[in-house]
């Protein structure tokens, strides 16, 4: 069971990000949840960094939205949970280094 | 190549879901844009209803965001771009018929 990594409107898109790629690079699937169009917002970003970064580890991610009820403060609100799997692997293309910086 | 999907804040998620749809049974993908919060909230919302309207077909979808840079008259707005993909079929599980009402 992976924990659900919870989004704000106040959330940073790329910590989120950092957080999907590190439950992604153990556990393969990631669970992201958000109330409200500014933390979706926050969310669906989230994941498009993610991508990046885990192209980086040749793990190629998809998410898959769905709604689901949760309790706040003992209201029930509709959530958007994405879940984030990996599709695919692939071997990273290595990079060369950058060229030395002229003194 | 497929038309992209534009999404607005005041779009109605399940009219977007029915395109959404639509463009998958033909194409089998789909890409959706959207730009800022509150079109981003739809787009997504679109996606997990036409989920539930394509499972019906036996299509089992998934949604890759990115970012895109878009002109919008004249001026370059980063927008959330949403390719819309079926990962696989399956056989669709019939359901009965509904029970007759009592008159």
């Amino acid at each position: 069971m992976v924990d659900t990594i919870k989004v704000s409107a106040k959330s940073r898109s790329t910590a989120v990000a950092g957080a999907i790629a590190g439950v992604i690079r153990e556990h393969k699937h990631a669970e992201v949840q958000a109330i409200g169009a500014g933390a979706v917002n926050q969310a669906i970003k989230a994941v498009a960094i993610a991508r990046g970064y885990l192209e980086r580890d040749g793990l190629d991610i998809v998410c898959i939205p769905t709604f689901v009820e949760v309790d706040v403060g003992g209201e029930e609100r509709t959530a958007v949970r994405l879940l984030v799997e990996v599709r695919g692997t692939f071997t990273p293309k290595v990079e060369p280094p950058p060229p030395p910086k002229p003194e």
